[in-house]
Formats: C-alpha cells, structure tokens, sequence
C-alpha cells in the first residue's frame, strides 16, 4: 500500500492489514480515504469517532449496559418486594426482556412514552455511588460476563474488523475516540484494553456529577443522552475539531455521521448493516432512516455478510 | 537534573530548564514533584491541569474574554438605542467598567446577585452564531489585541514561570490540560501555539449548543461555567483520571487542588500569589479561602515577586 502523492506527502501510510475485510468497495473507500488524508492532512485533524454498540461490539440481543443494568434492578428488586410491581423493576425482575426491547424499538422508532420510565430505573440503579466505585463495578462486569448466545465473553463481541481499522488508523497518526450513546463511565474501563482507544477519548452519555470533598458521586439525573443531534455537539465540545471518518450503524448516528461529511478535506462516513444472521444478528429496527441517508449522501455502507470475512 | 530512580524508572527525567524561577520552595516542590512521578508512574497517568485567567496569564486589569465580550456589547449598544440604558450594555458603553469589576469581586466572594444581568448580556453576546464563526472572531481578537497597560499583545501576557513548567511536563510526558472558568470555545483557536495545549485539551466552560444540517449553533443559555466544585465534575467528565498537577490562583479552583492531591501517588497543588504590583498586579480579591486552604492543605504557594525571575 502506497500513499498517492500529490505534492506533499505528510506521512507514509501505513499499517492496514484489514484481512478481516473481504475486498469490496468497503475496504477500497477506506484505504483510499486513509490514503488521500495521509497526502493531505496534517496530524492534528486526523480525528475518527466510532459509535460502539453495533458498530464496535455487538448489541443483541441487547445492549451490554443493559444487562449490566438489568442485572442491577433484579438485585434490587429482590431487596426490596414494592420494586416487584413497578416498571423497570417489574420487567428485570420477571425476565420480561420484550419489554425493554419494545421500548427501545419505540425509541429509535421516534416514540419516548415508555423511555422516561426505563431511564428513571437506569439512573437509580447506580445513582449515589461515587465515580470510582462505577468504575470497578462496570469494570468487574464487563470482564466478567458472557454474551448470553454467542459462547464468548462480552470483551470479545468487538468486531475483528473495526479492530483492524482502528489499528490501521492510529497507525496512520488518526485519533480515535468512541461517541457512544451509551454510558461514557462505563465503557472507559475497558476502552484501552479492547479498542487501543484511551479512557479521555470516550465520549458518551452522562448522568450529573457532584463534587464534594474530594469525591465524585454519581446523582440519579442524566446530564445528556449522546444520541442523535447530541453527537456532533458533544464531538465539537470534546474535541473542537469536525471529524473525517464517522461510523455508526443507527438512526442515532446519522447527524454525527452528516456533521463529518466533509468538502474541504477527505472523509468518510461508514454505515454497518447488520445483515448476517448466520454468524451475528441480522436486523434494520432503528437504522431506516440512516440507510435512507446513507443512500441519499453517498455514505458507505458495510455490509457484515459481504464486506467481512471474519466477524470477531 | 536526575531521577530518583527507585526499583523501575519509567522514562528519565527531561527538559526543565525552568530559567524564570527563581531557586526556592516553588521550584524545589516543581522538580521533586516531576522527578518522583517520572519515576513511579504510567505515562497514560502523568495529567496536569491548569486555571487560565491569572493562572498561565493576567487577568487584570480584567479578564481577556471580558474584553472581547464588552467591544461586542459596544457594538450592539451602538446598533441599537434601547441597549445602552440596560446592563451590562449600559456599563460597556459608558466604558464603566468597575461595575463589571464589582460583579465579579462579588462573585468570587459568594455574592451572585448580578452575576445573572451580566451573564445574560454575555451569552447575548456571542449567542446564535455558528461554532466556526465564534471561533474565527475569538481568534482575531487574541491575536490583534493589546493588553491595555502592559505594553505587549494579549498573548503575549502568558506568564514566562508557567509556559517553562508546561514545558518541562510536556517533556516528561505528561497530559497538560487548560481548566479554565472562561469560555472553552475562546481559548482553543489559541491554546496549541500560545502554551502548546492542543485545542481538544482545553476544558472551560460552555454555553448550549444546537445541531441541525451539519452546523453547531451557540444558543443564548449557559451549559456550565466550569468554576469551583464544577472544575473536577469537569476533568472527570473530560479526563476520567485524577490529575497529579493542579495550579490555580482563586478560590474558583479550590476544589480543583483539592481533588489532586493524591495520596497514592506524588501530587502537587499550586497556588500563585499575585503580590508584584511592580512587575504584574497585586492582589488577593477572590483568593483568601484559597490561601487559607493552601496553608492548611500544604498547598505550594508561589510568589510571582519572589519565585519568578521574569514574569512575562
């Protein structure tokens, strides 16, 4: 692989083994996306930000901080008998998984009746605590727990091909960060050791802090859901730069996937679809409007059957 | 200048020239404070964190982003009649500018009751307009600027003392960071070649964003203002580690000494006194709580009269 040199050629490119993608027009809009900004781009704004449940890792049958929070509820649920009643509790408690399914289904669907219940147990179910006692709670989990189908701990959901762009990436001088609408606090125990992508750069959602003496705790109010039009905001508020690459696999993705279209520089937005029932999940739920954009602005979609010779 | 090296040293100790500090305690804690980290810790784990306005800079006879603000609060009384019998216009187009000087005398003593007529006409100021046109105007601003009694631009009024000492971190590998109470989005068009911070490395505080078709718009309203118990929510937020270094000048960044000093690792909390009417400005308005912290805490207290060679 060799840079095309036009003029100035800032670095080398390097790295981008990508042999878990089969050649394609995927892996072609990548190294030539990674090819012209090594031409072109000083190191600095080399900047990619990576949506992660569907994109980096797995998120059926559920999102990994939902069972992480699950878990939680039941836990408290089965502390105190008056949870067993209500909503979340209720549903966590009798492993009615359909009805978070549902109301997740509903929110990227557009219809948030439901989410305001499940966010209030969310937030209680680890509200109070300080920031370092999260931390090794999600820690322990995330180390800890199987995937409920796959046969493999939830560590080793990440796909082997977005770890290989990211590797390829950083190689050529990129800075990667996750813009998750996940919890930012839980992801970053494990960020360096799964992704190579330090703990300063996860971005994600956020519950309001408190500072006293010394200590962070954790209060049971969301500051922000890094989800939709809040991506692009919370991308220029932690970095201050547009990114060149964006990828997601959802409708929630689609504003920060817009906001790195790029026409002063290369860039790329890429789409994963999820269409490999045989070795992941085959499923559209929450990403229709995101394929229709991705038609519309010319993003480039992955498709998980066709573009990946290996999944994990 | 040598590590101690005890068991495993993780990188040698580099860089420090430190030729605008005077030999005394403020360089002494600086040096063993370095030394001692350089020998124990992680790299990923070396953050130092550093007020802004009287801290890396002068913030007298009024803070920089002050100025910026009033020239704009001018321009709008100009334009429109009706503004200049209302505050703050009133006050920035009578040039009067010791009732801005009052607000804030208040605020730093815990007395915010005209700090909302103020802040509305601040955020007033800059609001509605898009990130990247804020930041060309911010940047036009500090580069074209005269300090208004110091003979020498703005950016030219970085203190000599800490632009060395971030540059001795730099070069024993630590993460330097801006915390700053003034605004995030103002600093960053400068940060990279005024201190050597890059832009995504600079935490302020911030107004509300808003995202829609590829631009992010300043709203009107304030997100936080990154002051007191707010300045280690943020570096949690932003970082997710406890700094080891923490310089500050005010009872704003109190909290931000405070949450770094680390009793698992080496850590350094500095105060700086401004008491060099002479060189720079004498005052202790806003920093008594702090300086009383500092003597019980331990804090290093340093003297620009007595601990800085040259000051700019």
């Amino acid at each position: 692989m060799r840079a095309r040199v036009a003029g100035t050629t800032l670095h080398p490119v390097t790295g981008g083994s990508l042999t878990s993608w089969r050649d394609g027009d995927a892996k072609r809009a990548i190294v030539e996306f990674v090819e012209a900004t090594v031409a072109e781009v000083p190191v600095e704004e080399r900047v990619a930000v990576f949506d992660n449940d569907g994109t980096l890792w797995c998120e059926k049958p559920m999102p990994v901080q939902l069972d992480f929070i699950l878990r939680r509820l039941v836990e408290m649920a089965e502390a105190d008998e008056a949870l067993r009643g209500r909503q979340p509790w209720k549903a966590a408690y009798q492993r009615d998984y359909g009805w978070f399914g549902a109301v997740m289904d509903a929110h990227y669907a557009g219809d948030d009746s439901d989410l305001g219940v499940l966010a209030a147990g969310v937030l209680a179910a680890h509200g109070g605590i300080d920031v370092e006692a999260f931390e090794a709670q999600a820690d322990a989990f995330l180390r800890a727990t199987q995937h409920p189908t796959l046969g493999r701990g939830y560590l080793e959901t990440a796909y082997a091909p977005m770890l290989e762009l990211l590797e390829y990436l950083t190689a050529n001088s990129f800075s990667t960060y996750i813009v998750s609408g996940g919890g930012r606090d839980f992801m970053r125990p494990i960020s360096q050791d799964v992704y190579g992508i330090p703990r300063e750069r996860v971005i994600g959602s956020a519950i309001s802090l408190g500072y006293e003496n010394g200590t962070i705790t954790r209060k049971p109010e969301p500051e922000f859901l890094a989800d939709g039009a809040e991506k692009p905001i919370r991308i220029w508020s932690r970095i201050g730069r547009r990114p060149l690459l964006a990828a997601g696999n959802s409708n929630g993705d689609s504003a920060m996937l817009e906001f790195s279209q790029r026409t002063d520089r290369p860039s790329l937005s890429l789409l994963v679809l999820h269409d490999d029932a045989e070795r992941e999940f085959a499923y559209t739920t929450g990403a229709a409007q995101a394929l229709d954009q991705a038609a519309r602005d010319d993003w480039t979609v992955v498709s998980v059957k066709d573009d990946w010779r290996t999944v994990f």
